[in-house]
């Protein structure tokens, strides 16, 4: 519910969050309807919904104020009429007064439910969610904010669908992470094992950082379906290979950061057309300062030079996007930050800067290791400024995570 | 129409883009229906739209393979039958010929259209995409690809609603982008310029990095409509004040670039708890090179002393996290880089790391400036890891933009 919805100007992540925690139950969204700040629009959808589903989530429009049409809305859908509950402004109250304030007034209409609700109690902010149960279905009523939204399912809904819809079934669900694989070979690798009348079922997702499996297994017990899931995932790692870096559905800085903490190495990273994306995403991981020691974004030949050591004859002789170059970066920021390794990254983001030779899209990436050999690869990547990069960043990590793994 | 978008795994950016595309001609939209790959799950949303609205956007499902059901499922909504259309083979088998591949036979099925439906060339892929008047009600469908959408909207679908829809009025839009201000104080700021009744309209929207405000104004012609909102932008900027940096919907990196190369002034970045986004951001910009010269991730104390000259007895006495620490590097970053900027920035981002004297959230920003005075700036940001990393950055380039504009 909500304009800013409908708009698109805030995208819906509740959605993403409340599918993939009914999984786990054998529930699967069929449809989503978005309606916004009016109220015949509210009701409408509200009654298709209703009238197609089991259970239907509503989330936004919880708010203290006239425009918060939710709780009044769902009451004129199935109707119902409001019923105010004393017993739900305490903990409003108590939530303001942790913030040294009074409640508004308006905020009492929050204690408002339409006849037959169960509240949903919420920890995290003001607004009260609820269950009204109409014939067969199951109407459930959260905040729009996402991090209310999140602990309110998880402290209450899930375990209500959970009584409700579990029968002699148990649903795990698993994600797999691959990378430097494209989707039509995934597909081509996985072959039978996509089919969608299989236990368990795996869908594909592609992004420009890899493709994902989601896999999903149902059994009588959450055991056998983990079980099936483990036999299926080693048929799948059999058949991609290196390219799988997850099956925990991680990001790949918090897989290489993982094994780099395990084995008490050290990095750092020197940039060029990523800019500093590959050292923001190593240090998004909480507890990197263990294992990352520093990051030179050299944009300038000068600082090429200057910070990391690569001799003005290579940068005359190869260019700045060159392996050679990749490879003095690498080894010039190993040996300067003194850490096990050096990763490094230089390549042609675009939109401008390419020629026939050194077309935007070429990559350069090395990772220098202490005693060790350097390894160089050369990437060329399709599309624009931004995924160049960021497909950039992840060839690095992925550089780290393969060589880390004796892959 | 698709599974990804109704489980999530795709955000539904298309909406968004249509949302703002149609908004020049008065067009809003009223509500948004999601079916994942069912024929029965998209007539139904199809049938709902075309009741409630004058256009329906339809994208997604038009791709080779039987589970692509757009095309049947709107023939069968509409009672329509499917006519082949042998003139829309030869620029489906050229896409693939410019690839050197011959056209698999599965694609001549995107040569079938609903009878009475307009084809829409689609330069960037194979997939075409139709009109379809059903009474009052344009069904306007384009493939799910965002770039083949955009496209085809642009070179089609903008001239034929605006033949259809603009009346004697036209429709201005602009968004006008804020940080530093929080939303409640940014709507007492505003006040009656936020009446829902007003020419032009007002909206907010608000994230991590600031509160943007969308501004819709109608009038006779173009010029009166432009004219209208320029008065109410001046009205905002007087309210506002320097929170204001962007009346292009651009982001900060954007603007704060565009000042650096117009005042041919050159930037380097020392960055501690941001691990680079900083610099990731401001080389996000195409031709950033010719302003950025280089950044340094310093991550621990070491580096700082070794790569940014902060002296030992400033991060004893004082620690790393400190208006000292901060200046030091941003001075140091400047003195290094040679350049007339040094930006630093450097805190506690959480989870762990905090005390009570510095607890997480407590970041330090500073800009030294050659020639001249360096400034820093506290923060105290709420929020986890990801939101002070997210704020810290926006702080620091807000810090620089404040500079350049002389606020």
């Amino acid at each position: 519910m909500g304009n800013e919805l409908l708009t698109g100007d805030t995208l819906d992540t509740n959605g993403r969050f409340l599918t993939r925690a009914v999984e786990s139950l054998g529930l699967a969204p069929r449809f989503k309807h978005v309606a916004g700040d009016r109220e015949e629009d509210v009701i409408l959808v509200l009654r298709d919904a209703a009238s197609r589903a089991d259970v239907v989530f509503v989330t936004g429009g919880l708010g203290p104020t006239e425009d918060d049409l939710t709780r009044k809305s769902v009451a004129r859908a199935f109707d119902r009429r409001l019923i105010f509950h004393p017993e739900l402004l305490p903990p409003i109250r108590d939530y303001f007064a942790r913030a040294g304030q009074e409640m508004p007034p308006d905020n009492e209409r929050q204690a408002l439910l339409p006849s037959g609700a169960k509240p949903i109690p919420n920890p995290l902010g003001t607004a009260p969610g609820f269950i009204l149960e109409d014939g067969r279905t199951s109407v459930i009523v959260l905040p729009g904010v996402p991090r209310e939204m999140r602990g309110m399912y998880e402290a209450s809904v899930h375990s209500y669908l959970a009584s409700r819809f579990r029968g002699g079934e148990t649903w795990e669900v698993r994600t797999v992470r691959t990378t430097g694989v494209p989707e039509s070979k995934v597909n081509e690798l996985l072959g039978n094992l996509l089919d969608l009348s299989r236990n368990p079922q795996v869908g594909l997702t592609a992004s420009d950082l890899g493709v994902d499996l989601r896999i999903r297994a149902r059994a009588g017990s959450r055991d056998a379906a983990s079980g099936m899931i483990d036999a299926l995932v080693e048929d799948a790692r059999a058949r991609l290979g290196p390219a799988v870096y997850s099956e925990a559905g991680e990001g790949l800085e918090q897989v290489a950061g993982r094994l780099l903490a395990e084995r008490r190495k050290t990095l750092a990273i020197a940039e060029s057309c990523t800019g500093g994306l590959v050292g923001a995403r190593v240090t998004s991981v909480p507890g990197s300062s263990a294992y990352f020691e520093r990051g030179i974004v050299s944009y300038s030949n000068e600082s090429k030079e200057a910070l990391l050591g690569v001799p003005r004859s290579i940068l005359a002789a190869h260019g700045a996007v060159s392996p050679e170059t990749a490879r003095a970066m690498a080894e010039g920021i190993g040996r300067s930050a003194g850490t096990d390794f050096g990763l490094s990254v230089t390549g042609i983001a675009g939109p401008t800067g390419g020629t026939a030779g050194k077309p935007v899209g070429l990559v350069y990436i090395a990772l220098a290791v202490r005693d060790g050999e350097t390894r160089v690869e050369e990437h060329r990547f399709p599309g624009d400024r931004e995924m160049v990069r960021a497909r950039s960043a992840q060839a690095a990590l992925d550089l780290l995570r393969r060589h880390l793994t004796g892959c």
